[in-house]
C-alpha cells in the first residue's frame, strides 16, 4: 500500500441507508463529496455498484481524476477482516456475508482499497482531524441506533486479534438486563442507544403516561428520531428526560470501566444522539463515571468530549487509512 | 537506559508480605534469587533497606556483582508512575504514598531502576517467557486476595496515559453490588477475588450451614487460605462449589466484556487462587464468556490459559523491563 506523504485520497462510508464518498485532500480537507441511498434491497452486487457511482461522482465534484488518487478506505456497517477486505454479517445490509467489498472495489475502480469497520473509522476520523488531534490514547463511543466503538493506542486503531476490537456496545452491563439487537440480554447498547431510549420511552406511552411524544411523533411518521428525542428533551418531557437518564447513567459506568480498563487520555463521543443533544449530554455521563475510577490522580484530566466531525468522521477515517496527513495550514 | 541485547538483569517483586529478588540471565533464566519478609510496619525506609538487602542477597545467590547488571526492574503493589518511579497509595503497604522508589533504590543499588505496577509486570512476565510467549495482543488477569491485569497491545505492555490502564478488578460488574475493597460497590473484584469467596462463605458458615470448611479453617489459623479453598473444592463442599461457581461466573462475565473490548489473542489467568485451583478453574468461565461475544467468527481460537509461571512472573516480568531477552534454548 502506498503511503505518499502528500496525496489525495478516497473516503467512502458504506451506511445502512445511504453511502457517502469524498476525495480528501493531503491535510485532510473534502475536496469534493458525493451522496447516495444505499438501497441495501439490491444486494451486494447492487450496492457494490452504488458505491462505484456515488466515487466517480465525489471525484467529479473534487474535480479529480480517480486515477490521481493513492487509495480508498471504505467503513462498513460490520465486522470487517480488514488484512483481506471481507465484510462478515453486516447486520442492517440483507445478504452482505463474506463479501469480498475489497477486491471487488479495487477491481472496479482500479485503485488501492483498504476496508475497516465504520466506527474504527469514525474514530479514526475523529482522532486525526476532529475532537482527538494530538491525542495518544482515546476511545470513541457512537451512539445511534446501536452503541459502537474505536480505541486508539499509542497514536494507531487498534484493530485486536480477529479485527473485533471495539465492540464496546456489547459490554455486558447486567446479565439478566434488557434484551439486545445481538440477541443477548443486558448488553450495554440495551440500555444507552437511540434503540433502547425508544424502547423504554414507548412502553410507558403504552401505559398512558402524559408526553408530549405522541404529538412530535405524529410529525415524524411515528419514527423516534434523534430530532425528536432533542425536542422532547427541550420541552422537559417527564419520559424522555427519565429514559435520557437511563442512558446517560450506564454510558457512565461504561465510561468509567474503559477507563479504569484502558486509561485513556480522552474519550470521544459520537453518533446521532450526542449530535442531536450536544456537549451538555457528556456531564451526566462524566458526573457518573469519576467516582467509579480507582485511579483518582489526575482522572479530572482524563478529556470527555463530543465529536467534531459529524458525519464526515467515517470519510475522513476511511482516508486516514491510505497515508499520513500533512500538518494542516490553520 | 541501556538495552544491551545481551545482559545479566534483576528483578524485584516488592509485595505486601514478602520481597522477592531475582538475578536474570540474558536468556531469562533465573541465575539466582533471595527471599525476604516486606515487614512494611517498618514504613519506607525500613522496607527499602530490606529490597536493598534482598537484591544484594539475590546477587551473591548468582555469584555475580550487582555492577554487572543492566538494571534493575521493580514491581510493586501499588499505582506507579512509570515515567518517574514514584509509587502511589499502595493499599496494602502502610505509610507508602508518593514514595520515590526508583530514584532512592537507584541510588542506594548505583544501578538503573525502572518501577511498575506489580501486576503489570506479571503479565509482561507471563508475555515474554510464560504462557504468553509468541503472542502480539494479551491480557493477564490475577486473581489473588485482589483481582488485577495487564494488557499486552502489539507485543508491548500498555499503561495508558496516566499509568493506570489495567485496573479489571475495579470494573463495575453490579452498580448496587457487594462492597469492594476499593469502598466502591459491584467491582468485578467483589464477586471474585479470594476476599470475596470468603465472605461468601464465611456468611453462610455463620448462617449455620454444614460444611468441611470449620474443620479446614481449625488447621490453618482460621486463614481462608487458597490452599483451603483448593481442599474444600476437592472434598465438594457446597458452600466452596456454590462461592467458586459464582466466582467463575463473574470472571466469564468480565473476559466476555475483555474480549468484546479488546479482542485479544489470549487471556492468562494468574495468581494464588488460579495457581491453587489448577487449569480446571478455567473451564468454566471460558463456557460462560464465549456465548457473549459479539464477534462469533474464530471466537474458539482465543486461549484462555493458566500462567505458568507462578509467583516468578513478577520478577522476570521486572527483568524484562530492562532489555530484550535472547531466544532461549530449550
Amino acid at each position: 500500500m502506498a503511503k505518499k506523504a502528500a496525496s489525495y485520497r478516497m473516503g467512502i462510508d458504506l451506511g445502512g441507508t445511504k453511502i457517502l464518498a469524498a476525495v480528501i485532500g493531503p491535510d485532510g480537507a473534502i475536496l469534493g463529496m458525493a451522496k447516495k441511498k444505499t438501497r441495501d434491497e439490491l444486494g451486494p452486487d447492487g450496492v457494490i455498484k452504488r458505491m462505484v457511482d456515488t466515487a466517480n461522482e465525489a471525484a467529479a465534484a473534487a474535480k479529480i481524476s480517480l486515477k490521481a488518487l493513492a487509495g480508498v478506505g471504505v467503513g462498513a456497517p460490520s465486522a470487517v477482516d480488514f488484512k483481506t477486505g471481507v465484510v462478515y454479517s453486516a447486520s442492517n445490509l440483507a445478504g452482505w456475508d463474506e463479501v469480498p467489498l475489497g477486491a471487488r472495489l479495487q477491481a472496479a475502480l482500479d485503485l488501492p482499497v483498504l476496508v475497516d469497520n465504520d466506527v474504527n473509522l469514525g474514530t479514526l476520523g475523529e482522532f486525526h482531524l476532529g475532537a482527538g488531534r494530538g491525542c495518544r490514547h482515546m476511545v470513541g463511543i457512537f451512539v445511534g441506533t446501536g452503541v459502537g466503538g474505536g480505541i486508539i493506542v499509542d497514536g494507531k486503531l487498534y484493530r485486536g486479534a480477529r479485527d473485533a476490537a471495539g465492540e464496546i456496545g456489547h459490554m455486558i452491563m447486567q446479565p439478566d438486563g434488557p434484551l439486545c439487537g445481538c440477541g443477548r440480554r443486558g448488553c450495554l447498547e440495551a440500555f444507552a442507544s437511540r434503540t433502547a431510549i425508544e424502547r423504554v420511552v414507548r412502553a410507558q406511552l403504552a401505559e398512558g403516561r402524559p408526553s408530549i411524544l405522541p404529538e412530535l411523533l405524529a410529525a415524524e411518521k411515528d419514527r423516534m428520531t434523534s430530532g425528536v428525542i432533542k425536542q422532547a428533551l427541550e420541552a422537559q418531557d417527564p419520559l424522555m428526560v427519565e429514559a435520557i437518564g437511563s442512558a446517560q447513567y450506564y454510558l457512565g459506568l461504561l465510561v468509567a470501566n474503559l477507563i479504569n480498563a484502558l486509561d485513556p487520555e480522552m474519550i470521544v463521543f459520537g453518533g446521532g444522539v450526542v449530535e442531536a443533544l450536544g456537549g451538555d449530554f457528556l456531564a451526566p455521563i462524566r458526573e457518573t463515571a469519576l467516582p467509579y475510577l480507582l485511579q483518582q490522580r489526575n482522572a479530572d484530566k482524563i478529556k470527555i468530549v463530543p465529536a467534531t466531525l459529524g458525519d464526515q468522521a467515517g470519510v475522513l477515517g476511511g482516508a486516514a487509512l491510505l497515508a499520513p496527513f500533512t500538518a494542516r495550514k490553520a
